[in-house]
């Protein structure tokens, strides 16, 4: 089979020109000076993308690394946790909480359904001992967010740290872990960022590293340590790397953040919001149903769609695929067959991709025999389109 | 300052215009049905640098965490382990064994030496209830190599299993796991095969799995965990990854492994010895001292020397990276201060490559007031360079 | 400006990642083996897309310099030459005769027109004398194509020279030098190859070459000579170069002319065929004009289109540009003004690019007032989209 | 055969790995307003090179086009002309001169020696009606060069224009049109500049226009055309091309201007000059003679040295380009035989580059039987890469 035209997906997403160069200019040593430099500006770039003036540490390894590491780092046997359940991610950081030997407390809700933060404040009220807020902010399995700002200011209030799963919010939703109270985000590169997977994007506050020095469960001297990042790259001024970095993505990362920084982290917000708000008005358009109950709770890098009953997911996406060269994404885990991922992130949230991946899906369920009414879609979803990203810029906070 | 003009050193090494094409190719969904196809093929490339029938694990973080992952997969608490201490790297490997509850049996010797069969054999002879070898193929830090096949056959004579740490002499020394009883090989791509860094390239026969499974100690459900891979992604029928592979990456390497594979194993060894036998003539014909206490136990990768008496090693590294546009490695670990390291590996270690390396070295030397014979040494190094490859080709087993 | 997202024009179009990939590669000296070799293999390859077993001549100047070539090359005072214009660029060929001092005889019809094979049969009646005739097979600029095999044919049964421009046909439409009996052929990379501008890609027959032979007017010891390249490149065994190649546009030629291989000629232009049926049927489902005053004669390479009345034609394409990042072109020449050109050459004949270009200028003009139907255009253009490319084969001759 | 390790030719040179991603980067539309923005842009950065206020002029097509073009544009039949022929393409020149009817003067020297101004004065002396002169400033057929500032000072002098083929000089050699009184100049990309072939780089002055606007033979509505970029493309506000421009040259010539005028162009002409002295100290030093009578007029960009009797020297250079994977080139034209040229152009002037070239060439002359004292060259070469470049910056005028 060929290369796909267009990989609309729920991430990896396609990167941007100057990215592609980025990854393929010459490999060089971990320890070259201009290495080291760029390594270190490149932390202030991301940091400049969260917004924050807390560390930044960047591990070896896709998002999941760095959620993993952040479990682990901060759970220690008979810890109360706060685990937020919202779909596929959120509910499996649960099991990581306890398998670390969190005692765990769970606020779970139906996967197209979204955090409730009054229900935080209960949890609190029942269980004044928590000490950890776990929550997902963006859930890409299910295209939905979870209010990430008054989930971090009620566990703030209460005095328990936020471990938020930003993996594909950072660069499409707003975002502010100092205001927010967001102690340790992990996010990945290969979504609103357009950059290649392989890293995990951490801010860490240093409350948060109170907590994980003083656990001595936290791993050190392991792929998986915080603290080895800390203690010999961090405190060792920034001159060793506590194993060998991915040379070429951080490369390709830095070609994303000039990018992003070039645009603006205002206009790329707002131009996955313009992507997602269209992509959403093409699917109803089309006559298709949104996954989310809600509009309000959709996230700007997905669009989750329920596949039409007597429909094969996989087999509708093969269809889209090797028939348009188009690569959309199915549901994940459980949602996996039940659901198309139309993914706007990073440069496909640009421009008229929208319409290719509307067009496509709309097209392969006609293929299918589904009556579908695309030309109202794409109607529906150029009418956003034509508007400016102005409309769309996040307030400021 | 300036990118450098030649990498020459311990790794992350230069690598080829068509691996490098490969990292700047448009990133795909790891679902694509492309990028899985390639995904498979990679594992059947790689399991034909290996030579191997077993199993081929692409663990998705630089070698560091495929070695910690088959150590974590491997040792109980109480597990008799025997481990070879020649270098840096096996001094580590046996911290972690220990630390995952390991009773270590250590063979240690100094760091220009290497481990001796017979003392394998007679610490088999003083426990014979290990169960566990591990070993260092190419220490990297120190320019030297171990006896991979007789460590392995006498560890097989005895029933033990094997953990061959081959980071950085796939591609470059002869290396035959099946023949030689080794388990699980740990190879990185940035050394010989002149990939980018960010995979661990493994190799675990039947015997290593039935060992993995029967540990309950054996990570699952972690970045960490090799049987997710075996359960997940073999068992499986190769469609679903524990987590999103390092696509990128995995793109820079199937370059890389077309390079090799279009060369010839055979070849790309020959090659690689050429190379270090020119280095180290050069060196020697400088009037410069060779770190190992013998040329037979010289590694093909890299060539370690001694920093002559009165240089700062790291001023030394800095003057001829800034002034000739080169770098090269210091030493690793305790080894810092006092080893240069001249690396020949993947394109490195053909044409004049060693050349420059030499003449780098050379002339920073000279510039920093040590008299050295540079043209002696370039004249010895050029001598080795205009034999044929042929003349350095390992022998068949 | 942003760079654009999308280059859906009249040429040059939008490269493969292969064709970008051996852009990139190390620029090589033009005798260095590799590329002597790469460059006659090239010509092999050229042939091929040609069907042709005629010399094939790689001059160094985009098509406009090949065209200039042949028309100083063959034109000697007082021949008598026979001008087939349907367009602006056959209307410049005719100048350019004249210049050179051919005896002018003119077949011109309006540029929504193409000729008619008759009038060509009229021609050598009223002119028996005619040497040579000249045409343009499709005419980018508006968008048509004219009866090659027809207008070769009566040609060569009055034993005139033919020079074809087949610019933007070739890989696009149906096109058999050989049979059809075209003498001299210029294409482009730029357009349905998806190379990149820089070269002159000609066929010569052995006829054409007594001929230019036989003319002391044509041009020697020049970058404008065909002579060069027959005497010291083919002549001399293909191993001097008249001057130095484009070696940059030669490594991206060879990597596009390897897409269209792989991908097969027949594919290659029904692939065209399909993308232009699709765009025509857009076009007059979103209720706008085509230019060409029938489709029989509408090109493959491009869909030109009429400007509604009332629209600033470049103020419109600056909208689009700016506003959506998609590239499209005006007309060309007088046609300028009038006409939008959408193009689907190359990669942009694939997959759903045509929906892009169609949704592109469809929402363009309604954000400046036109009323305009995309949504039923893009259902006409996926209506073609969706039918396999076996449809749209060309049939064998 | 393999690709090149090296390419140290006369041209065209390596490229730097910016100068390749940017002729990777994705093709434009010429009239893409990014494009045209970038190639205006770029008129700026090679008048900034040539330190010129005169009009720059990119024709498309390698540097024979921009010299055939400016022969053709300024020489009317019976023009009295002085060319001086100090080499291959000097004498080339005034070939061209005479066919299209001038009347020639030529100084001639042999090709190991340049133009004495004392002759150029005593030439204007016997015929003072001379209007024209043309000279080489770099002759890179021979690596000699011609004293720039002396003659277009005679020549403005004597109230003729001057046109110079800095062809290999440019970013090289110390070089100011305004002021030596260079009216038209011609520049190759793939010599110091380090870009692709393909354009030519010209700078015409008022002086030189009005000529050719008075000359009723200058071409126009030809690929050959000055004129045509002066009144379309200049008068026109720039805004329109006479035919399509080499998108992905223009791309990669931008790269490469943007790493020449970030390094300085000083710093850039020293470079080169520093490489050149140590290429001949390694020449020396190794036993072999430079082809140049005198080391004073050996030119910057390539060291041509003599073939040892009884050396074939194409046989030579197959040999070094075999075994050590290194491009050198031989003489060009009647020096073919005679010469090999070590190439030190761009980025093959920096670092050790040299040693590579002199090694090979030491190495394989060696190999086939001959005497040379490789390791007394290296080190010679080496002492003078050793000194900073500001000893080798040329004086300000």
């Amino acid at each position: 089979m060929r290369d796909p035209d267009f990989t609309l997906t729920a991430g990896p997403t396609m990167a941007s020109p100057r990215t592609l160069a980025a990854l393929g200019a010459p490999i060089t040593y971990d320890y070259d000076p201009v290495f080291l430099e760029r390594f270190r500006a490149l932390e202030q770039k991301i940091a400049a993308i969260y917004q924050t003036k807390a560390d930044v540490v960047l591990m070896q390894g896709e998002a999941v690394l760095g959620l993993e590491a952040a479990a682990r780092a901060l759970v220690r046997p008979g810890k109360k946790a706060l685990n937020l359940a919202s779909g596929v991610y959120g509910k499996w950081f649960g099991l990581w909480l306890a398998e670390y030997g969190a005692e765990l407390v769970e606020i779970e809700v139906p996967y197209d359904e979204s955090i409730d933060p009054a229900d935080v404040e209960r949890a609190f009220g029942d269980h004044p001992e928590i000490e950890l807020v776990a929550f997902v902010h963006s859930e890409t399995p299910s295209g939905t967010v979870n209010p990430a700002r008054e989930i971090g200011r009620i566990a703030k209030a209460h005095g328990a740290l936020v471990i938020a799963d930003v993996v594909s919010s950072l660069g499409g939703e707003e975002l502010r872990p100092d205001d927010w109270g967001l102690d340790v985000c992990v996010a990945g590169p290969q979504k609103c960022l357009a950059g290649p997977p392989g890293l995990s994007l951490m801010t860490v506050s240093d409350e948060a590293w109170g907590a994980i020095r003083a656990n001595p469960a936290a791993p050190r001297g392991s792929f998986l340590s915080m603290l080895d990042w800390k203690e010999r790259w961090i405190e060792g001024g920034r001159t060793a790397f506590p194993y060998t970095p991915s040379v070429v993505d951080i490369h390709g990362l830095d070609g994303a953040c000039d990018d992003l920084l070039e645009l603006g982290l205002e206009e790329s917000i707002a131009l996955h919001h313009r992507a997602a708000q269209a992509t959403r008005a093409g699917v109803k358009g089309m006559g298709l149903e949104l996954w989310a109950r809600s509009e309000d709770i959709c996230a700007s890098c997905v669009t989750a769609v329920k596949t039409p009953a007597g429909v094969g997911n996989l087999e509708l996406l093969a269809h889209i695929r090797e028939r348009y060269g188009v690569m959309l994404s199915p549901g994940y885990g459980e949602l996996k067959e039940r659901l198309v991922r139309l993914g706007h992130m990073g440069p496909a949230a640009r421009s008229l991709y929208p319409i290719v991946a509307l067009s496509a899906f709309g097209r392969g369920l006609a293929d299918l025999g589904v009556a579908v009414d695309i030309g109202a879609g794409v109607d529906a979803a150029l009418e956003v389109l034509a508007q400016p990203t102005a409309a769309f810029t996040p307030e400021r906070v």
